[in-house]
This record gives structure tokens, C-alpha cells and sequence, in this order.
């Protein structure tokens, strides 16, 4: 064994975060809120932030789960969200639509207990027969004649209640990213737009010039990325890539413990579907709340802004894990999967179809669906919000920031405190989520 | 939609089992011996049985372990091949020549509590002190001299101690596998060799006959497998695949919870490695334990049927998780890796280069190290032995068989009862292992 010369090399920065969507810049600024005399540094390959699965996300939010993690970390951060709104005077197009689960009989007797419960924890919610919701859906044909060959083929079933969330609603991702991005600016923080990490350096440690190290005698750890322009040491190497993460941690052997898939939105306009889209009754705005169809939970979100409906449902067996560049919205997917069952329930989409689509990625955490903080000396992976990153952003932010801190304890906006080794791998301590309808 | 004439077909094997390999055979065993009349298929690629992953193995085996599960897979596993050699009088070289942990002063202090537990728990160890070691070990440099500017660098530290294993060793996994394959054919299973796996059939319930069914409104099941030469249809699906697994279920966005690394085997030959083999005083059979060098915990490995010493080590951060059909081993992993540290201790190897090297994969369960024996809809997924694949075959296929018999508890060999669900996803209860050195 010879030993080339070695170098001292000065870390240049405290922190290199990866990825300058909402959960990387929640990250920055919540270490920068800790911390101000941190080095921060984002970089994102897009030319701007929050343009990745950020941009791609329907951007909803709820609090209605029974799972206390899960309720933590998604009302906390939409408090948050409220006090930039109305307290900082920043908006961000949060708008409390309320969420609507619309369910069959036999949905309704498997949840009632489960709603029970979440109601006693404090959420508000409101249980709609279906006398009422025939009144203020107008146009919705909720009842399934069994004369409907195609009703009866496809095994869907009268609607017989609603469940509606109060505290729940759509928010406008592009405006919380210009605050977080505004935020950490000020603070300091560098960004670098439209540089791409192309690896993450393992260095062992000392560093003694070997070829081929880190060798297994040696004591690994994470020193920096290297870019598409520049090599980057920092102290703390912080993922925050979504479904991008395992092509960066795969190369190194550190599980993501993530699998990415495709999902994919799609926006529906007309007459028709303007009038559903302002259905009031709901809530306070007269539009109709984001509305979940069954019986595979199609959704339907309100988008003022545009006066459409957005629509997506997650598909599970059969849809590939795979992660790409430039993800695109299939056609068929609204044809077959979509629209036979919206269509089914709301006539008014009879004849629609989209009038614009994309598509983004989830990375999901296929055991408990939270995300995962980990640290692995040197590096913090923030990972697996499985398609909840934006109303969960602000709290995974504390957290990571806690976890980057070294303290054992987070505290979430509201006075909460969070054990960060609870949103770790081999400390796990996440309850099954039971409200999944 | 409309909906194509559909046929009725009979499904022509209650189970198809995808891998011939150690714990697919042990699968098609214990389902056989549990339920005699089952119409099983074995199918494999390559051309005979255990020629993937499970040829590749070091094939050791030990009870020493912290945790329950470890423990009742490995040990009940250890006495069934004993039974098999011993009762039933099919030899598969089971030779028990120990383990033997060599520990540096810092080490052993570190693991002197847990080897008093482990030891309560009933376990056979015998702890070597360094004098003992000195005159046993001829040859050997234990101590390390502070003059050894070599030692210093690679922070290699004097070994004080030894830590022996008594009910551990090695086995023959071609034996083992005959064994199986041998037993199962006996039992009426078919065994499909030379036909690779290219798919899983995931088909709704009922089958419309839609395009692109299953659609997200449909239940989604597992039918069979499509091969090379056939589509087979089965009630069960169960993948053995080891590493490969992944291939087979990414694209139906199953997690199969693994990620796939290669691991390398190199085999040391020559006058002074004969006479380190030849080591007395440990085991009746007057050669070396399987020994497990500080810092990394490089193994050596007595195989008496070739005169050799063979070697190898688990690489953590750096070495990717990939798949590869035909692996290769480095001789570079042998020279940075390996040879240093073991020829500092052993200058039995100075100058000593591999006469045979090969290369394998460890489907790794990177949370608990421990096997995933799950369900999903006509599916069973076994899989993240983690490279304990041959030690704890025999349990793993019985508590498949229970899984596939929808029974909750297995019964283990010896008698010992096992909750198929501790190996599950979301009800897994697996603790933590605390012997890690």
C-alpha cells in the first residue's frame, strides 16, 4: 500500500441540500431558522424552483387520518401554511374546500367507527346522508340502477353517504415554494439552478489517497456531491430528491427505502363541468370540495383558478416502479381508469376529455406511507412523503433540521414536539394509517 | 367498454414457485409434505437446481444471535440438516467447525454483555484468551506493533481475544439442494429447467377482457408466470428469486423490499494456507473455524474438500445495489480489500493470490437483515435472506408452506411454533440484532 500525498480540503459549506423542491427548501430554511450562521447551499438541475414533482403534485391537503403521525405532520404544517397566509401577510391560494370521501353502504359501515374515533381526537368532520347530497350535487346520479349492465360489469355501487373533512383543501405549491425560496435568500442561503448532482462523494475518513477508497478497513462517509459543474464539500450532505433519491443512493448501497411511480393529473373543462366545479353547499367558497370517488378513490379537485377540474387516482398493482426524466400522462390511462367512473357517477363529464395533463412522481413508502429522516454519517436522507410532500413539507422541514442539529426532538409549528427517531428506519415508531378508504 | 367473449380457464397448478434455488426447493418441499396432493411447479433458468445465488454462497452456518427470530430460523434449520445427514443418512458435508470471532480489546469489551446473554439463552460459546490463541494460531501475528506503519494507517488493532461458536460450520449447499430436489420429485413436483420467468401475470377478478386491464376500478390479482416457452397458470405464485426479485416485481409496483448487492468469493491455496487449514485444537476435525477478521469482518472459510481457505467480505457504503445475470469477482476486491488485512494477521498469505474466484448476490432486507415472507393477492413473495439463505432454508420454507396453507403459525423443526406474521410487511415483529461485529 503506497500513499499518495493527501490534501486538506476546507468544507466549503455546512449543508448541501439536493433538490430545490418544497421539501429541500422547507429543509433550508428551517436549518437556517435554527441555525443563521449555517453555509447553506440548494442544488436543483431544473432552471427555477419547485418545478419538479412540486409542480406536478394536485396540491391537496387534509387532516382526517387516524394515525397521530400522520396528523402531526399534515395539520401542523397546514397551521403553518395559514399563519404565512394571514399572518405574514403571504398568499398562498390555501383555500379550505374541504375534502369529500364519497362512499357506498358498504364503505360507510366499515368507516363509521374508524370516523368515530378520528372525531374524538378533535377533526372536524361532517357525515352527509344521501338525501342531502342528491340535493346539493346537482346533476350527480349517486344511485346505481341494476339495470346498468356496464354499473353491474364494473361493480359499482350506490352512494349512500359522504364524509366531508373541514379542515382540508388545495393550496398553491408554486406560491409556498416562492415563499420558502424568498425565506432562506434572505437568510443566506445559496441556490444553484440548473445544476445537476451527479453523484454523492463517499470518502473515507481519514482519507489516505488509496485507489479504490473507501476500502472495507476503512471508515466511510458522505463529504459532498459532485455536480454537473463543480465537485461540492459540505459537512452535511442532505437528500431531498422525492423519487429521484435512489439513483442517487443506489450507486452507493444506501437503501432509499422509497420505490418511485408515475401519477399522473388531468384537467377537465365545460358548461358542465363549470357547474359541478361550483357547487355550493360545502363550504364558504361554493365550489365543490376535492372529492374522492369509489371505489378506487378517483379524485376530482376544485381549481378556481382556472375554472376546471383536476382529476388523478393512484394506481398500485400493475403500475411499474421506474423513475423518469420527463414523465407523460397517458390518454388511455384517462380513458379506461378515469373516466368511465367519473363519467358513471357526474354525467356532466360525459364527452370530456382533457384538456390538459402531466405527470409526476411519488415516492413511495410502501409500509407506512410517512416519510422517512435518516442520517448516515454525513448524510440526512429526506425521503418518502408518497405523494403528501406538500402538506406535510413544512413539519418534515423541522424535523430534518432537528435531525441535522443532532437533537432528539423536533418542534412543530403550533408548540408540538416530534422524537425525530421515529421517522427513522431501525427506530421506526409509525402506527398504521386505518382511514384508507 | 366492451367487453371481449371471455373463456374460462382451469388453472393447471395449484402452485408455480419461480427459482429452483435452495429456498424455492425448500418451499416445494414443505408445501409437498404438508399438502401431499398440491400440483406444484418448480420453474428455473438456468439448467439445473441451486445454480444460481445458492452455488455462489460460502455456505456457513451459525445459532449466534441476539434475536429470537435469527435464532429459531437458523438453529431449527442447523438441526433439520443434521437430521437429514444424520437420521435419514443423506450426507450434506454439515461439518460443525465452529465460528470463531477473533476481537480486539475495544471489541470485546463491546461485546462481552451481549456474548453473557446469548450464552443464557443456551447457546454453546467458548471464549479464547490471546495466549491460548498465540500457541493454537502458529504462524499467526496477533499483537500489532507500533512500529508497523502499515498497521497504523489501516488502523488495524493487537486481537486479545476470540469468541468461539460451537453449534456452527459449514455445509454443502449442492448436497443440500440434491437433498430437496431429490424429495420433491418424489413427491410428484415438476421441475421446469432452462425456462426463464419473463413475467407475472396480473389479471382482474373477474377478467373482462378490456385492454389494459386490471383498470384501477378492478380487483387486481396474481395469476401465474410467463416464461420463455409457455404461459403457466397457478392458484399461487410464490417468487424464490433471491436478488432478483426485484426484477420480476418492480414492474408490477410490488415492493418487494430488497435491494440486490454482489457479493465475491476468492478461494487462497498453498503450502503455508494448507497448514493454517490444518489448525488443532479448535474442533474435532483439526482445521480452522469459519473466522471472521477485525476490522471488516472478512471471513475465512476451512473447506477441506479443495485443501483451500476461502475469503470474502461484506462491502457496506460504496458497492452499489445492482442485479447482474453472470457477476464477476475483482481480483482488485481481493487486493485492497481483503489481502491486506488478513495477510497482516496471517502472513500465511503474504504473496498469496486466489487460485478461484466467483461472485454471487445477497438479497438484502437492509432493515432487520431477516427474510420477508409476504402475500398479495395470489402472490407470495420470499425473499431478503440477506445471506443467510442456506442457514435458514429449511425454516423459511415451512413458514412459506404455513403462509401458502393460510395457516398462522408454522411449525419449525424440533417442534417450535412460529407466527407467519412476524416475517409479513406491515405486522412484521422482528428484533433488532445486537451480535453485529
Amino acid at each position: 500500500l503506497t500513499r499518495a500525498s493527501g490534501t486538506v480540503t476546507k468544507e466549503k459549506y455546512d449543508v448541501v441540500i439536493v433538490g430545490a423542491g418544497v421539501i429541500g427548501l422547507s429543509c433550508a430554511y428551517h436549518i437556517l431558522s435554527q441555525e443563521p450562521s449555517a453555509r447553506v447551499l440548494v442544488v436543483e438541475k431544473a432552471l427555477s424552483a419547485g418545478q419538479g414533482d412540486t409542480a406536478k403534485s394536485a396540491a391537496a391537503f387534509r387532516n382526517v387520518f387516524t394515525s397521530e403521525v400522520n396528523r402531526l405532520l399534515a395539520d401542523t404544517s397546514v397551521d403553518f401554511y395559514s399563519h404565512i397566509q394571514n399572518d405574514l401577510n403571504f398568499p398562498l391560494n390555501q383555500e379550505f374546500v374541504g375534502y369529500l370521501w364519497l362512499l357506498t353502504s358498504e364503505m360507510f359501515e366499515h368507516v363509521s367507527p374508524i370516523i368515530e374515533r378520528i372525531r374524538k381526537s378533535g377533526v372536524a368532520l361532517k357525515i352527509w346522508e344521501k338525501e342531502e347530497l342528491t340535493k346539493i350535487l346537482q346533476g350527480a346520479r349517486l344511485d346505481v340502477s341494476h339495470q346498468d349492465e356496464e354499473a353491474k360489469m364494473m361493480k359499482l355501487e350506490t352512494i349512500t353517504h359522504a364524509l366531508q373533512g373541514i379542515k382540508c383543501g388545495t393550496i398553491g405549491p408554486e406560491k409556498l415554494v416562492e415563499f420558502f425560496e424568498g425565506e432562506i435568500k434572505k437568510m443566506g442561503a445559496e441556490i444553484h439552478y440548473g445544476e445537476r448532482v451527479n453523484s454523492i462523494i463517499v470518502e473515507p475518513t481519514p482519507k489516505l489517497n488509496l485507489a479504490r477508497e473507501p476500502l472495507v478497513w476503512q471508515r466511510a462517509m458522505i463529504a459532498g456531491v459532485k455536480t454537473s459543474r463543480d465537485e461540492i464539500r459540505a459537512e452535511c450532505t442532505i437528500t431531498a430528491a422525492g423519487g429521484w433519491t435512489p439513483i442517487l443512493l443506489d450507486p452507493l448501497g444506501i437503501d432509499s427505502h422509497i420505490r418511485t411511480k408515475k401519477r399522473q393529473v388531468f384537467t377537465l373543462r365545460g358548461p358542465k363541468v363549470s357547474a359541478l366545479l361550483h357547487t355550493k353547499g360545502f363550504n364558504e367558497l361554493g365550489v365543490l370540495p376535492l372529492t374522492l370517488v369509489p371505489p378506487c378513490g378517483i379524485f376530482m379537485k376544485p381549481s378556481r383558478a382556472d375554472n376546471s377540474i383536476w382529476t388523478g387516482v393512484s394506481d398500485y398493482i400493475g403500475r411499474a416502479f421506474t423513475f423518469e426524466e420527463d414523465p407523460a400522462a397517458e390518454d388511455d390511462f384517462y380513458t379506461y381508469n378515469i373516466y368511465p367512473v367519473i363519467s358513471h357517477y357526474f354525467p356532466h363529464f360525459v364527452d370530456v376529455r382533457p384538456f390538459n395533463k402531466w405527470a409526476g412522481h411519488y415516492d413511495i413508502n410502501t409500509v407506512d406511507a410517512n416519510p422517512y429522516i435518516f442520517e448516515h454519517t454525513g448524510l440526512i436522507v429526506v425521503v418518502g412523503a408518497s405523494g403528501s410532500g406538500i402538506m406535510k413539507a413544512d413539519a418534515i422541514g423541522r424535523i430534518a433540521a432537528a435531525a441535522h442539529a443532532k437533537k432528539d426532538i423536533a418542534t412543530l409549528y403550533g408548540g408540538k414536539h416530534f422524537k425525530v427517531s421515529r421517522l427513522g428506519v431501525e427506530t421506526r415508531n409509525v402506527e398504521p394509517e386505518e382511514f384508507v378508504i
